[in-house]
Formats: C-alpha cells, structure tokens, sequence
C-alpha cells in the first residue's frame, strides 16, 4: 500500500468510530430502532465516498505544525476535526442536490433521489451538519479553544450559505441571463461558496488543535498566523476553483474522468466571466444566443468563442501570475523550529498539489 | 393598546433592529445588492408574522427572574434570545413545508411557494440558521455565559431534527402504517420535535442571561435550576402537543380558527395513538381501512370511532391528572425573594396559558 492510501485507510478507519459515535448518541437519547437504521444510513450514504481531501488536510496540517508524528490521541481528535469538515461539505452536498436538481453524487444517486428518501433528505442534510457540534462537545469541550472550533465551523457555515445564495440568484439554471455575470461576482461566489470551508477551515482548525497562538514574534517580526493563513488560503481556493472551471473547458474528458458540463449548465464560471469582460459586441451575440443551451452544436459555438477569446493563454498567463503571489506570500513566512508556529509546509503541500494539475 | 398588545409591539419593534444588523452584516461582507433584497425578503417573509409565543417568553421569563423590568440594554438581549428561538422555528417551517409539500403557512404561501423563489428555500432556511450565531456572537461574545447559549441551541436543534425524523419516517403522507404508531413513540415525537425548542430553549435562554447559576441552595434544599425546569417544560411541552392534537379533532372549527386535517394528512397525532391502545378489533380495522384517506366520509368513520372510544373523557382525564402534576412540581421549586434563581411564575405563567384551552 501506497503512503497515500495507508493515509487514507487510516482516517477512513476513524470514521467508523466517529459514525458509531453518532449512532450511539442517538441510541443513547432512545430513538426508535427505524431512526437509527436511517440515520446509519444516511451518515454512511454521504459522508465518506469522497476525495476526503479537506478532511484529511486537518490531520496532515496539524502534523506538520507540531513538527513530529501526532500521538494516537492527537490523531483521533484531528481526525474528528476532518470528519467535521467532511460532514459541513455532506451537508452542503445534500442541500446542493436537492436545490440543483442532480441525478448521481460520487458515482451513486443523490441521497434525495435513493429509494424511499426524497424530501426527508432535507432534515438529512441537517442532522448532517448538527452531528458536527455534537462531536466537538464531546470530544473539545474542555480544550480552551473549544469556542474557537465552534465560531470557527459555525461562520464558515454562514459564509458558504452567503455564497450559494449569490451562485443560485445570479445563475439559475433555467433563466440565462449573462448580464449578471462578472469577474468580480464570480471571484465573490468562488471564495464564500468553496475557499471558506475547503483550504481556510481545515488549517484554521489543525491550528487552533496545536495551539497556534493569536499573534507571536519570530525572527524580530509579529506574526498574525490565522490571518496570514486566511491571507495564502483565500486566494489559493480562488485558484482552485478557477483552475477546476478552465479544465472543465479545456481538458480532454478520458483525461478530466467527466464530460465538463459548466456551458450548457449555465455555470457562472471562471471561463465565461473572462471570454464576456473582453470579447467583441459580435462574440458577445453569440455568447447571449448559445450559454447555458441544452444542444451540443451551441455548446461547440461558445466554445469556438472561448478560443477566439484566448482563455488558454489568458489561463496561463492566470496561473503563472497567481503561482508566483502565492510563493512570494508563503515566502514571507517567518519560520523556525518553534512548535505551535506556522509553516510553510502547510501551504506549499496544498500549492503543489493544485499547480498544473490536468484532473 | 392592551398590555399584551404593547408587548408585543415593542419585541417586534426589536425586528427592526435585528433584521437590520443581520443584513448589515452581508453587505459589510460586500455582497452584491440581489443578494441583499433577497436576504431582507426571506428574513421578512419567514420571521416575523406568527404568534411570537416562543421568542416573547424568553423577554418574560428573564423579568420573571429578574423580580423587576428590564434595563433597556437587557431587554435588547433577552430580545435577540427570544428572535433567535424565532430564526430557528422559521427555519424548521421552511424546511418542513418544503418537506411537507404544504401549501401556505400564517395564511400566505409557504416561502418555497413563493415567487421565484422554488428549492433557493433549502439555502435561506439554512442562512435562517446561521444567522443566530451572528447574532450570539455579536451580542454575548464577551459573556460568561455565551458558550451555553451556543451549547442549548445547537443540541436543541439535534433534539427537534431527531423528532422530526421520527415523525418522518413514522407518519409519511402518502403511506398508512398505522402498526407503526404508538403511544410511546407519539410522546418521543412531541417531546424531541416540539417541547425542547418550543418549552424549554426559551425559558432556558432566560435563565443564562439572567444568571442563574448551574445549583444553588434555598430553604436548605440544593436545586438544580435547570434540570427542574427541564423536568416541568418537558411534560407541559407534551401536554401542549397533545391539547394541540385533541383540539384538532374536537374543536368546533369557528373556535379554533381552522379545519382540523390531522385524520386526513396520516398525523401520528394522539388521537389516533390513544384510539389505537384502547379500540376493539372491529374498530382498529375500521381505523386501518379510514385513517389518512383524503376522503371526507373515511374522515367521519375515523371520527366516530374516536367518540365511541371516549376520547374526549380520555382527553379530559388526562388534562386533569397533567395539570395536577405539573402544579406539584411547580409548588415544589422553593422561592425567596433573591434575584437569578427559579421562580414559580416562569412556569404557572406559561401552564395557565394552556390549561383548559379551547384554540
């Protein structure tokens, strides 16, 4: 087994625990035999299955930031902090599917489309994201920044939600209208729907588990570490996303793994936010005439659009650009063999991993 | 105006304010100016608007305990206390009518009824949610006793989706299962889905801000102020719940203000739970052959069985023995004049209100 997959196989076999911890406090409070089944069913049907990569980059973070292996102790509690983050993303997945109308989620239906679920999905997807607070009670409570893990899901909670709105209000599916569209509300709804919760909510979390103070000097320098973190992480979800919204174009689908779907969706994504801020009042007509259509050949016209535009290059010219900020930022990093202090580390395992990423 | 009227005038009075802070929070965070209309519209539509009961009682409660009216700055807090219970009941209404597939709540359209607005409801009720902790945060970040009003609304909100799931999975409208009701699992469903959130957060709420501490000793006797409270809100929430239920069945509907539909909508109401322990078999297959039919005869068969089956004299001894014990317990809570420690007031105050209620 590969040192990835013995990784993965180690947070997976968390979860059973924290699964049976759940069903347990359920158990616990005398609910029916059904409600357990159901909701055994539900937390498996949702929860792992994924990439698991918010969850398990709390776990790596903390690891890194204590400098040494994490005891069997410190692991478990990283892991409840990751399983934490991949219950908020069930729950927003859950939610997504029912508002988008999806057919299948990881390879198997949507939880409101498997049998005998439909709209009950709807108190799913909550139990999903009220499991989160029951386990930090249970395994937190006493650590002195309990209430920091609490405000820390808790906001972030609210600023995915702030970013859905915005994503559903200026992109419905059925009602294209591209006048909505702009950069600068793409950048908005990129970083409250996604960069929030997937890169600053799971190294917020491993910092506050390693005591990662508020502020500390290093080398001569006051260090705000959660804000520096917030300041490398927020950008580097912008081009995560971005970078996923140019592959859904451009990458060739035996390569991606999927057939990108963002035009004929009306996706308000990266590449028509671009094409629309500097393509000519002709190009534009036929963005207007062919975006979010159900029909391959006006799929293939704004795309024809999209290279006329240059996207590739104009991508290119993005990633580069944003590689070399995000270096320069981690860079200033001051650093040391102090625990309890930020790494850089941290950042460049994430930047490494997104960095000319084809899939 | 009427005292009560006036009451309720200046917690309304408090929207206002709240609302404003709540939207001022997503336009300091630059959302765009849709998104702001449409977030005034949705804490507008689902918020305000219904009897209020729930939110008032944490204002009346915290003077209760006070012994004297509120400074303007407490009767602010216990405001936003009391609106927050609100958030969460209009965020569980819009979950459920979506589950529900109601048609309109508080005598307009349900809001996922409402223009253009469709399944965007599964994220505004959730936003609805979220916005409690906003306002936690920004109100009682500084007070001792914050991370308990974080703690009892998030476990009280596990608490009413357990019930919810419950009564799920128990009484779906489409599907009559009455071997799936019982008694039992009726007094589950009103307690987890009704009686925490409704009975006891409210009063609970009171009691942190007004500084009761966790035990204390009066006349000589420890008392623990919240597991008493507990111990009474529970069985007058139920009883609440099941007055609820019988009215629904008994109540001439010119008194009551509505049609009943528990029989025709499947409820796992305790009519039909009582009916159920006490029936003939003649009768039970009479109920098994009627009971959740949108039929208006199937309804009078139902209904006749319940008369021959003595509901209203079951109903009548039960509301009797109910409201002797909760006076017991109520005479047993040991009161002096000292400020932040339980008072008997709190809750005659609210059994009054219910007892021999005939809407």
């Amino acid at each position: 087994m590969s040192d990835k997959a013995a990784r993965r196989a180690k947070f997976e076999g968390a979860w059973t625990r924290i699964r049976d911890e759940l069903v347990g406090y359920l158990a616990g409070e005398d609910m029916p035999k059904e409600a357990l089944e159901w909701f055994t069913k539900n937390l498996d049907h949702n929860v792992p299955g994924g990439k698991l990569n918010r969850g398990m980059s709390v776990v790596d973070t903390a690891e890194i930031i204590k400098g040494a292996k994490l005891d069997e102790d410190e692991y478990y509690k990283a892991a409840v902090l990751g399983w934490g983050v991949e219950l908020l993303q069930a729950f927003f997945l859950v939610a997504d599917d029912i508002m988008d109308n999806s057919i299948t989620r990881r390879g198997q239906p949507c939880w409101y489309r498997a049998p005998g679920v439909g709209m009950v999905a709807v108190n799913d997807g909550i139990m999903l994201e009220a499991s989160i607070y029951y386990l930090l009670r249970k395994h937190f409570r006493s650590e002195p920044y309990y209430v920091d893990l609490l405000e820390l899901f808790l906001e972030t909670t609210f600023q995915t939600e702030m970013g859905q709105l915005i994503d559903l209000i200026t992109a419905p599916e059925d009602h294209v209208d591209l006048s909505k569209f702009s950069l600068a509300k793409h950048s908005k709804i990129v970083i409250y729907k996604t960069a929030y919760y997937s890169f600053y909510l799971p190294v917020a979390l491993a910092m506050y588990m390693t005591r990662v103070p508020a502020s500390y000097v290093l080398d001569g320098k006051t260090v705000e570490p959660y804000k520096a973190a917030m300041d490398i992480l927020i950008p580097l979800g912008e081009y995560f996303q971005i970078q996923d919204d140019f592959l859904d174009f451009s990458a060739p689908p035996e390569i991606l793994g999927k057939i990108g779907t963002d035009i004929v969706d009306n996706k308000c994504s990266w590449c028509i936010n671009m094409a629309l801020a500097v393509v000519t009042p002709e190009q534009r007509a036929v963005l207007d005439a062919n975006y979010g259509k159900k029909d391959a050949a006006a799929e293939a016209r704004v795309k024809e659009v999209f290279e006329a535009a240059d996207l590739r290059g104009r991508y290119a010219k993005y990633e580069s650009e944003v590689y070399g900020r995000l270096n320069e930022l981690i860079a200033g990093i001051p650093e040391g063999p102090q625990p309890a202090t930020l790494k850089r580390a941290v950042f460049t395992s994430f930047l490494e991993k997104i960095y000319k990423r084809s899939k």
